[in-house]
């Protein structure tokens, strides 16, 4: 295995020559077709990446080596490769409709994800037949999802894309942050008689999402409001959001096996996404969720799109020592993907010890940055052409979603003008142009991979997410390290309990604990005194 | 000054022994008040950078040899300090109430100023009134942004700042993107009889921008409504949008010293935000950016905050080697600042050459990324805490606008939680925690700064703006760059127009024009495919 990374190193080296500038690379009439995939409705092109033939077969041999598919097929049947949690990662079962087992511990989960997607597939039919009626028999109609992190970014990306599926007399809102001024928003576009709140939290004791919930609480009571008609939960067996005592319109449940940035397969996008856009439409997600699910277990090496864009994410990071990679999708539905998939990925992969616990020689993990084209061409990309260099993935979409609404502006399409932005970033990107005049003077050999999508459907942006969810773990794999755990934000966490205590104490008169430490004195002061 | 820098080489070697571990630095009682400023309103806590007394003095010294306050006054009494387009840099007049003359070329650019500003009162005061009328004589409500980059980022990210200030019967939307997606949703929201489109582009030549434009002409016309009723423009005097045979409802001007990306608080921002704040409300915005911009230009360096906050970010690029930093607000409303300071920062100083167009010996500039607080947590923060570092700018503010909807769960507010977890996310991050068990194990010595204000009123917000603009604008100075000129963005337009140059006679049926690039061709056939 050292053998190959040193051999990596010297590629590097090599690939840094000048001779070997991404625009000579594209010299290749063949490049194309040597570096790009395509499987239906999913095409992917890393031809602009800063590779040759060597590389991609020392990264393959690599792949080989370190049997990242046969991982990733453990992964999906079920084995606990979730090491320092002893847990299944089992996001992939949300989606499978295969009618096989998989089991964990020696029990089947198939039959409990079923049984929740069929109590998604009801619960939500009743709601589009209008059977869900609140404390004053008005229909419902406003969806509040209450959660934060993989609670919510998941579904707020896909609701985003599949903003021309929508039932049109249902809204979605999103109350994540413990910030009063996320409640203030939020209750001034809903209708509180019509409004169902989605409490989402796998062990209900999230405290923003708690703190949150005892706010819709306040405001129901206040506005004479049932909370058993208006309040949901999607959470873990048994937690304190699944008890009988408390009683709640329905209780959806979520396993131990699916991480929450992994989870909008699971209910907690699937209750959400079903209620904006119809069961019909989150299944049709899920069905292409699994065909890349079933391309990431089955293609090799070679052949295998996630992996090759997880071996490019490992090779621009660990060997040409690219820090962050732009995410850019040509379509304005996709502008929460970046947000989703800079969660998916610095959370499972920003890490500093591999999955055995021991240090990593340089910790893993890629700063990811990203609004949707060609937003970004007006924002942040002069750095990307002229300053501290960062690869970028490009996603265009062939069909838009609203097509019907485009016009020709000096005989093209507004469609065609995105798509012409698209092609022309990349190959500047790449190509570069020579000038004497520095300021005008472009080096080029910046790399990107660009994706392509048939169009916005469910399936299509399931493939997406799945896509994503695959590369994110290839990546780990290459870097052995755990995606699934999150150690590093335990330490806030707890301090966050100590600062709370002495503001607990503040607020009850009692005399200050004493502090250790200054600052956090000052800055509990600074509150108090206003 | 080449002896400053190497002796900041050497400082660097120094802050990365282990003795020089940010809770060692945290050691000494006085830190917190020896790094920290304050004036009214507006808290700067830089006590956990990762810096000495030795560091601040060289720093310092490197700030007085370059005269970078001088540079600032400079810039903001006209001088055209835009070397490569020949520009003054005066965004700072447009917010000056101080009656003085500011002469770029020998003419006084106040009394503009002072008419746009003027008028912008005016329009949006008939607005309020219910005045301005559409077609069928309802009364405008819906208020819609058409641009793309710096005529839009700056205006969404102040809008949702304020939004405890909005008045409550104006709607604001924004279409920026070419993606007819984008047209797509914005319709699903407004009344096209109620509805009052700005169209925004300083030239009046960006594509983006004028194809949709030609989007909402047709729009109106197949609504029956009438341009001139429900069209403004925001562009330069005599450009293809301040044309009277084109007439529209208004045309408000702004000028070639103001670039977009420093242009909220010129027209380009002054107009939707009164019509949908109310002019005294973006009145009291320029005021207190008026007062951080007097701060910044008369503060002597070693008690000047945004030239402080732009030796950090030197310092920590160009001596630590950190490549990104984040901008955490632990206050929803401001969750579009990243993405503006995103670009504010990356398109002004992602550069590789000086402001005489010589190569520099690195390219200058820091990726920038951000969501709010406490959402950071439990997204990316994975990653700052235990993968590869990078430097925060947490945001915090003591008065909730919404603390009148607050409430205590576990015997603490809402705000106090946030509050809790903003000052443990920086402590967390400097001191870091042993743990022999290296999965739990946190290195800490990560920096971060922390800026507090009193509130989120329009004084404030102003403020907090003006300081990132500050700050570019002295990290320009350290790097010897042109934080006004954005010559990166020009490549891919060239190419776009050849790629749509073909596309065009594509969509005559012309025959095609011999493409010298075979993945161009593949892209242009790809799409035409459907």
């Amino acid at each position: 295995m050292n053998n190959i990374i040193q051999k990596l190193k010297q590629q590097a080296d090599f690939i840094d020559l000048p001779q070997n500038h991404l625009a000579n690379l594209l010299q290749d009439p063949d490049r194309f077709s040597k570096y790009s995939l395509k499987m239906p409705g999913f095409f992917y092109d890393f031809s602009r990446q800063r590779i040759d033939e060597s590389t991609l077969e020392l990264l393959f041999h690599l792949a080989r080596d370190k049997k990242v598919v046969d991982c990733f097929k453990a992964m999906v049947g079920g084995e606990k490769i979730n090491l320092s949690e002893n847990r299944a990662a089992l996001h992939t079962a949300t989606r499978d409709f295969s009618g096989k087992s998989i089991h964990v511990d020696g029990n089947d989960v198939m039959p409990q994800i079923r049984k929740v997607r069929e109590h998604i597939k009801l619960f939500s039919e009743r709601m589009h037949a209008q059977k869900l009626v609140g404390t004053t028999g008005k229909t419902l109609k406003d969806v509040v999802v209450v959660g934060i992190g993989g609670s919510y970014l998941g579904t707020e990306c896909v609701a985003d894309a599949l903003l021309a599926n929508t039932k049109s007399n249902i809204n979605l809102y999103f109350l994540t942050n413990v910030d009063p001024s996320d409640f203030g928003r939020v209750i001034g576009h809903i209708d509180p008689e019509k409004t169902l709140w989605i409490i989402i939290s796998k062990s209900y004791t999230t405290r923003e999402t708690l703190a949150n919930e005892n706010l819709v609480r306040g405001f129901l009571k206040q506005n004479g409001m049932d909370p058993s008609l208006h309040l949901a939960t999607v959470t873990s067996m048994g937690s304190p959001g699944d008890n009988p005592d408390n009683p709640v319109l329905a209780c959806f449940h979520m396993f131990d096996f699916v991480g929450g940035r992994f989870s909008v397969s699971s209910a907690v996008g699937g209750v959400p996404l079903s209620l904006y856009l119809g069961f019909d439409v989150f299944e049709r997600f899920l069905q292409g969720a699994n065909t890349m699910d079933q391309h990431a277990a089955n293609s090799p090496v070679s052949e295998n799109i996630p992996l090759i864009a997880a071996l490019s994410t490992f090779w621009n990071k660990d060997f040409l020592g690219y820090p962050a990679m732009g995410i850019i999708p040509y379509a304005t539905p996709l502008r929460r993907l970046p947000a989703h998939i800079q969660q998916l990925h610095m959370e499972s992969n920003g890490k500093s010890v591999n999955i055995h616990g021991e240090p990593l020689d340089k910790p893993a993990g890629t700063i990811i940055i990203g609004e949707p084209g060609t937003n970004a061409q007006h924002s942040f990309f002069q750095m990307a052409h002229q300053g501290p260099a960062f690869p970028i993935e490009f996603i265009g979409v062939i069909q838009n979603p609203y097509a019907h609404l485009d016009a020709s502006y000096e005989g093209v399409t507004n469609h065609q003008e995105l798509w012409a932005n698209l092609v022309s970033q990349s190959k500047s990107l790449a190509e570069g142009k020579a000038n004497t005049d520095k300021t005008r003077f472009f080096e080029g050999n910046r790399p990107s991979s660009t994706i392509i999508l048939n169009n916005l459907s469910p399936e299509s942006v399931g493939m997406l997410i799945s896509y994503y969810e695959a590369k994110t773990v290839f990546e780990a794999f290459l870097w052995d390290i755990n995606p699934f755990d999150q150690f590093g934000v335990q330490l806030g966490k707890t301090i966050a309990k100590t600062v709370r205590e002495k503001m607990l104490a503040r607020n009850r008169g009692q005399a200050d604990m004493p502090d250790p430490d200054p600052i956090v004195k000052a800055y509990l002061d600074m509150l108090g005194e206003f």
